[in-house]
C-alpha cells in the first residue's frame, strides 16, 4: 500500500523525516484509516530522552511530518484529485505545537493519529495525538501551508545528500 | 568551556538531542552569553526538508533541547547555586511551540538564542529564536518543568544504548 509520502515528486522526497529518498532519514509513512491518518513508527534505541523514554524532538518530528503529509492528502481529497496528479500539492510547516502529556515509553511501536481540523485557501490545520501502548502521551497541532513557489530545491545540496 | 549539558548527571545525559553520552545523538551544547543562552549547530547534509533547506524537525529539536538546558541553567542561578551541585536540576518539556518564519538554509552554522521569560515554582518558560546567516528564520517557546521524581531512567534501555 502506498503511503502519502510515496506520492511526493522525486525532487520533494528528500525530507529527513519522511522523504523516501533520504537514506539517513526516518522514513515516516502515513495512511488513511477512515477519517484519520495514521503513521506507525519504531524509535531506535538511541532515540531516547532519558533511558527508557522517547526523545521529545523525535515526537515533534513524527507529528510534524505526519501532519504535513496528512495536509497534502487532505488537500487532494478537497480538490477531488488523486494523490500524485499534477500540480503536486506539497505542504510546509508554518507552526508546530506539541503538548507532552506524559513520558512516552521506548521499545514499543508508536502511533500518530491525525485529523484535519480546517482547510482554507493554502492552509490546512491538522491535529494529532501520539499513542504508545494505546495510551495518548502527546498531542500536537500543525498549521501547514502550501509550499511557496519560491521555495524550490537547491540542486547543490541534493547532490550532497 | 563547559556547556549546560556537561553538568547533567550521567544517568540523565543520554538525550538524543543533547546528551553527551548518546553516541548517535546531536550533542547540542548551550552557553550563557550575557542574559541570553546560545547554542550553535551545524546540521548534517541529510538534515534537509527539501534540498538546500533545514528539516523542521531538527529545528524543533534544537529549540527543545536548548530551551530545557537553559531552563536548568536559569533554575540554578535562580536558586543561587552552581550548576552541577546536588540535587540535580533537570527539566523536561511540557510544551513546545515553533513558528517557522521562513526557510532555513542548509550549509551554514545555525544559532539558537534563548531568553528566560518566566520562572515560577517548578516551571520555566523559555523563548528562543533560530538564526541562519544572522537572520531569524524560526521562533519558539518551551514550557519546561522540573523532571518529575517518578520519571527515573529505566536501566534496560540504558544498557541498549
Amino acid at each position: 500500500m502506498k503511503a502519502f509520502q510515496d506520492y511526493y515528486p522525486d525532487d520533494l522526497a528528500w525530507c529527513y523525516g519522511c522523504g523516501r529518498l533520504n537514506e539517513a532519514g526516518l522514513h515516516i509513512r502515513s495512511f488513511w484509516e477512515g477519517e484519520e491518518a495514521v503513521a506507525r513508527f519504531d524509535p531506535r534505541p538511541y532515540h531516547m530522552a532519558i533511558p527508557g523514554y522517547v526523545y521529545g524532538g523525535l515526537i515533534a518530528s513524527l507529528i510534524d511530518c505526519h501532519c504535513t503529509g496528512t495536509a497534502a492528502a487532505a488537500a487532494y481529497l478537497h480538490e477531488g484529485r488523486k494523490m500524485g496528479t499534477e500540480p503536486a500539492l506539497r505542504f510546509v510547516t508554518a507552526s508546530l505545537h506539541v503538548d507532552y502529556l506524559k513520558p512516552t515509553p521506548l521499545g514499543v511501536t508508536l502511533e500518530v493519529r491525525a485529523r484535519v481540523k480546517e482547510i482554507k485557501g493554502r492552509k490546512v490545520v491538522v491535529e494529532a495525538r501520539l499513542l504508545a501502548n494505546g495510551e495518548v502521551t502527546a498531542r500536537g497541532e500543525v498549521v501547514a501551508v502550501r509550499m511557496p513557489d519560491t521555495m524550490v530545491p537547491r540542486a547543490k545540496s541534493a547532490e550532497e545528500a
